[in-house]
């Protein structure tokens, strides 16, 4: 059964080498002040932000750069803003991964905006209005190309928040698997473990549908296969054009429309994490899963661990259900071991003290914990898969 | 490998029971002056009708009945685009399948054109502007609204042209299963045939990958299974509603994107059939399925068809390819057959004198019989193709 859905991603797709080519038209659609931002400068090193700027010549280009991961409020989204009111912003041109693609969204909005931006990110007050994004893809992860949402942290308030709007949709995202080749190996480690999660996290959404679960399925095993293939030949087209190809449809929706509500329990936590921390998110998704996946184990709950099984490692579906179960935990937590993840927090200096303040802040702050999902997580089942991470 | 693609759906998807109650506000955002069209008066049988207009007593509905299978440009589209003129038009709202919504876009550019509306459809001249189109289906079939595309016969040419332009995406379409509960076993099969034949023509595009043969396999499944139960069953919600999911998904494009050129031969050969005797397109589409498949078959396709064995039908990975493939082939002709559909052409009224000059006339009319397939079609093939299919 096909659960109600409600389903729009206006954003178009343009996807392949040397599509930057398009960029001057693109941009031509909405007006002649671009506001450019990127993050650390690796733009630089493989030649893209000269390219930009030469394609870009008959515009005028403000730049923002420096956009941190885990993108600030205080720092990013504010002086972004204030650059596009100052200069009369038509069009922000994002450049990088998820976190420049976030902090964008969240300027698109602030700039046009006269209050304080957070009353928007925090949902106190709806956005009315944005300016159009447009964004160039540096590194296969977060699938923000193809959402509407982005993840803002206020470091003042401790607060790492999730945010979601229709009129945050990028208009146009340019998809060029090369730039990705000089991604290093933690990042593309890192970057497809946040995929697998988002895939994992509708997986298990309830009431599932077995077309539903066909798709999801399909973007693990490809995000599998072809990360490992990247991890070995950074300059793989085929594997980095599939890897970025996934990561852009696995937080969109449309691979589980109809699955019924899911909620973002193992996001919520490690949104935790990184916000204490400023741990790599893919890398704190990584960790939790296995630990995760042993707390909400149940009878209601083993079926889904079993199709993950047969249908994902092909497991005889003769075996045992409970031990098919722990097999599949146990597969997942090698996998990422295997594409060199550290499976441990303490190894990204999360420290363990401070495990029961982020239990409570996770259940004060966080509103995607999930109560349609299968398991409700409280504040001891939160502790025992922080502790069981360390 | 994924390989260059554009894509971009804006429509909006509402689906679920009674989502025709946001009618009015959906309606609202485009003006006060609404068409109504429609077919031959089922959506009076089921009460949809009265609803509507009880929804959308604040408005001026002007009404476009009668609209036939295969729509014709002489009669709905001219008098449809006539009706807008006349009365302002800021909305055009289609109420039933595919041929109500394919009429309704030729509707919404045409009306917006000053010259002859067949030069749009014809492609002689590009559209610049439309009026905005909201659909309430009620019937899973052609996909026509979740893509950009239309159908449309001209009868005075013995023309029958597919035409797509980005400008006639429907801005909302309202998919509501139990619309489609009334459907009878004959469109049932019919429009499921259809969506089934969509999937496979994008299968065998070439070069395909694994990650869209996956997808469009998984949309194979459900649609075959779900017909069986929805025959039987016909108010059998999960299944009409996994009917019309994978029917709204099967034509658009999202299931395949990466999946290099693909043509739409079977598509191609079907348009004349039912342009040459108004046969029902999906029924068209069933019996060229397995004649063309037969056709194509090489050493060439050969894996293509071992892959559906393996992954479709769960034959054993094993069996001689070659038995599998034509075990394939039969097991989609035993398939057709088992939800109705008379295997045979003559069954329909084509009439075998008149395959050469149908022949003749897909090679000169039709530039979707894919040039970048696996197997090109000349004359002799097509009339091949036709016969075996008599």
């Amino acid at each position: 059964m096909i659960n109600n859905f409600y389903y729009h991603t206006p954003t178009e797709l343009v996807f392949g080498k040397d599509v930057i080519n398009y960029l001057p038209e693109v941009i031509k659609r909405y007006g002649k002040n671009v506001l450019l931002t990127y993050g650390g400068g690796s733009i630089k090193k493989i030649g893209l932000y000269d390219k930009i700027k030469e394609l870009l010549k008959d515009f005028n280009v403000i730049e923002l750069a420096g956009i941190e991961p885990n993108p600030k409020y205080e720092t990013s989204v504010v002086e972004g803003a204030r650059l596009c009111k100052e200069h009369h912003i038509d069009v922000i041109l994002a450049v990088g991964g998820g976190s420049v693609v976030d902090c964008s969204k969240a300027i698109s909005v602030c700039a046009k905006y006269d209050g304080e931006g957070w009353d928007l990110i925090s949902g106190k007050v709806k956005a009315k209005e944005s300016i159009p994004l447009v964004d160039i893809l540096t590194l296969s992860a977060t699938g923000s190309e193809y959402d509407s949402g982005c993840v803002i942290t206020n470091i003042s308030k401790n607060d790492k928040r999730g945010y979601m709007d229709d009129i945050m949709f990028p208009k146009v995202s340019l998809l060029d698997p090369t730039y990705t080749f000089s991604v290093n190996k933690w990042q593309t480690a890192c970057g497809t473990a946040d995929a697998i999660n988002h895939l994992l996290e509708q997986y298990f959404a309830y009431p599932n549908n077995s077309f539903n679960d066909g798709l999801l399925i399909e973007g693990m095993k490809t995000l599998m296969k072809n990360v490992k293939i990247a991890l070995e030949e950074s300059n793989n087209y085929d594997a980095r054009s599939e890897l970025m190809y996934l990561c852009t449809l696995a937080c969109n929706g449309i691979l589980s429309n109809g699955s019924g509500s899911s909620g973002w329990p193992m996001h919520s936590i490690e949104h935790a994490l990184s916000g204490y921390f400023d741990i790599t998110h893919g890398a704190g998704l990584a960790i939790i899963t296995p630990r995760w996946m042993k707390e909400i184990l149940s009878n209601r709950t083993l079926e889904r661990f079993v199709t993950l099984g047969i249908r994902l490692f092909e497991f005889d579906s003769n075996m045992d259900k409970e031990e098919m179960a722990n097999k599949v935990i146990d597969n997942f937590y090698q996998f990422f071991l295997s594409i060199g993840i550290p499976m441990h927090l303490k190894e990204l200096g999360v420290d363990e003290n401070r495990i029961e303040e982020m239990a409570k802040h996770i259940l004060q702050h966080d509103s995607t914990l999930g109560e349609f999902m299968y398991v409700e997580l409280d504040e001891a089942a939160l502790i025992r898969i922080l502790k069981t991470s360390m």
